[in-house]
């Protein structure tokens, strides 16, 4: 399964896809889109929309991890994170790719097992997670984004296991009241 | 010149669409995009662009007049108006047409020369300026969508004015430095 997180800015939007094949979760691509040479407003967006599109028609990811927000500086940055996020939320409508939301302590829990974990533990063991070399620089966003692709990754796979799991625990039961 | 209001809402957001020829403005269409049937998220953001986009492609507008925001509820629901105005916003950038942003007591003073005008009172100046039947009902986010429109093209009517008066004052100066 492949996975692409997202971290969504008006700025800066961070982007990450992994492949997860078992346990073993491989980086496939990571970068950020910038538009800060761009005026505020549609431009922006448009820039963050068409990358996004590219990037995964490129890609082909099976699903979209997202950050979900509960918090913003001010209404008019809560507005600009809004505008950022829906230009994710709509390249996975147009691809008809399944997305899914994480708050940042369920992403942070997931990468390094601590839901207070700093910026730079998360990046540490993002590296580590994907055995991405020491001289591979990771942006914040990027890491950010990759961090969110792992966190749906190990959510995916626990969901998968469950449905294994769950016919064998069901089957005495259902055996027994026969 | 032909406008496009827009007032956006992840669950109803409002169009209009008026031809400015001189002083004089005609309703063109106008009416809502409504997503309360789909389930919150990608697929009504999907559905907004997308009919916004058609509404554009079928009216070709000149110029886009969108409310600009600067309260919301609560955070949750500046990310929510948020996604819903950027849809808007990159319709306008998808289809290269200029967007204007208004302050919604702008918006008022425009149409209702009052900018404390209430819900009621702006529809009805907006079915007065626009010389619409009585029988007409306009839902409110419809209203408000035209009271856009009307408020840019008296803007750039003022604009345009503005730019014929304006060489005319200069002429004198520039030819008494002579």
């Amino acid at each position: 399964m492949r996975v692409m997180g997202i971290d969504p800015g008006s700025v800066v939007t961070g982007w990450g896809i992994i492949e997860a094949s078992g346990a073993t979760l491989t980086h496939v691509a990571s970068g950020t889109i910038r538009t800060a040479s761009l005026p505020r407003g549609p431009q922006r967006l448009k820039k963050i929309h068409d990358n996004l599109i590219a990037l995964i028609d490129e890609h082909r990811p099976d699903a979209m991890s997202l950050e979900r927000s509960f918090v913003a500086a001010s209404v008019q940055s809560a507005f600009r994170l809004g505008e950022a996020r829906a230009m994710a939320m709509l390249a996975a409508a147009d691809r008809e790719i399944e997305l899914f939301e994480y708050a940042p302590n369920e992403v942070k829990l997931a990468v390094a097992a601590f839901g207070h974990a700093e910026k730079g533990q998360v990046k540490f063991m993002v590296m580590r997670t994907l055995r991405l070399d020491d001289g591979v620089e990771l942006a914040d966003d990027e890491s950010d984004a990759l961090a969110l692709a792992i966190c749906h990754s190990g959510r995916a796979r626990m969901t998968a296991m469950e449905r294994i799991a769950q016919p064998a625990r069901r089957g005495p039961a259902r055996w027994m009241r026969r």
